[in-house]
């Protein structure tokens, strides 16, 4: 047994990562503060060949150099864009037909390993560290999804949950 | 649909955690150099109950001002010590029958989704952010595992790979 190196794990380049296939998941990050938790979701995102991440708000955007840190280049491969609002963002990727997931601790949350992909497109809402995501685009949720815990803290670090959560769907998902 | 309150989670207080059951699995950090991976996976042995976190080599231990910044408590609930090399570690982990898996790239590795936890006994070693998993205890695993990734980078973050493989994990062990 050995370690794999780069050139023997067979990853894409930038070109070829952009034109193939991918999940059908928009990531939106709302408000999220620490610019490294931005920088971590693009490589997640690079990783689970994920459609495209949406920064919203106060969230920091590329170039920024703390997101650079943990994204180590994902910034390159990864589709974003920016919106004012995160109800801006979450009502286009409605428009466009994509069933909408806030991932919070709420009455009504579903657990992880309890839902169904279903296959279908989904926009993800994760929130601030702080305040989770922004009440004011409930209205406009499907449903909201929780990873269940049992630990002495409020909830995981936001981008081991963004880990944790779009792996979950990719399992689900063909990619198209 | 509202937000759950703190106490409307229901959080264990610390010593509620250490005496409740927890799943038999011990993590081991082997080399990690940033301060700020270590506190996330405080923070997430909290969340999932882990046995243990065993910190080796170069790993930075608490009290730390970076660690504290990620765990954000949960160096107090989780049980966790430091050994000088991560050798010693996994070794005494086998001693107390842990099957050892490695996390890291190999030409051996079985894929995340393939693999079956077995309801047994784990200790899982993630390796330095650069090198990996350290090959002098190569010969001490059982098996390595990977997760599955289709983007432009090497890996994942080693805090957001460490969430989502304990995820994995515990849907299917029971805690005892």
């Amino acid at each position: 047994m050995k370690k794999l190196s780069l050139e023997e794990l067979g990853r894409p380049s930038v070109e070829e990562f952009q034109n193939q296939e991918k999940h059908r998941v928009i990531v939106i990050l709302d408000n999220v503060r620490s610019a490294l938790n931005v920088g971590s979701f693009f490589r997640t995102c690079d990783a689970f060949a994920i459609e495209a991440l949406w920064l919203t708000g106060i969230t920091a955007t590329p170039p920024n150099r703390e997101i650079q840190k943990t994204a180590i280049g994902a910034t390159e491969s990864v589709t974003w864009k920016h919106f004012g609002t995160t109800l801006e963002a979450v009502q286009h990727a409605k428009d466009l037909g994509y069933y909408a997931i806030g991932i919070e601790q709420t009455t009504a949350s579903k657990h992880l390993n309890e839902v169904n992909v279903n296959d279908r497109s989904m926009v993800l809402v994760f929130g601030n560290e702080v305040n989770g995501v922004s009440e004011e685009v409930f209205p406009l949720l499907d449903e909201c999804w929780e990873i269940p815990q049992s630990g002495t803290k409020h909830s995981l670090n936001v981008s081991v949950c963004g880990g944790i959560v779009l792996w979950f769907c990719v399992q689900g998902l063909r990619k198209v």
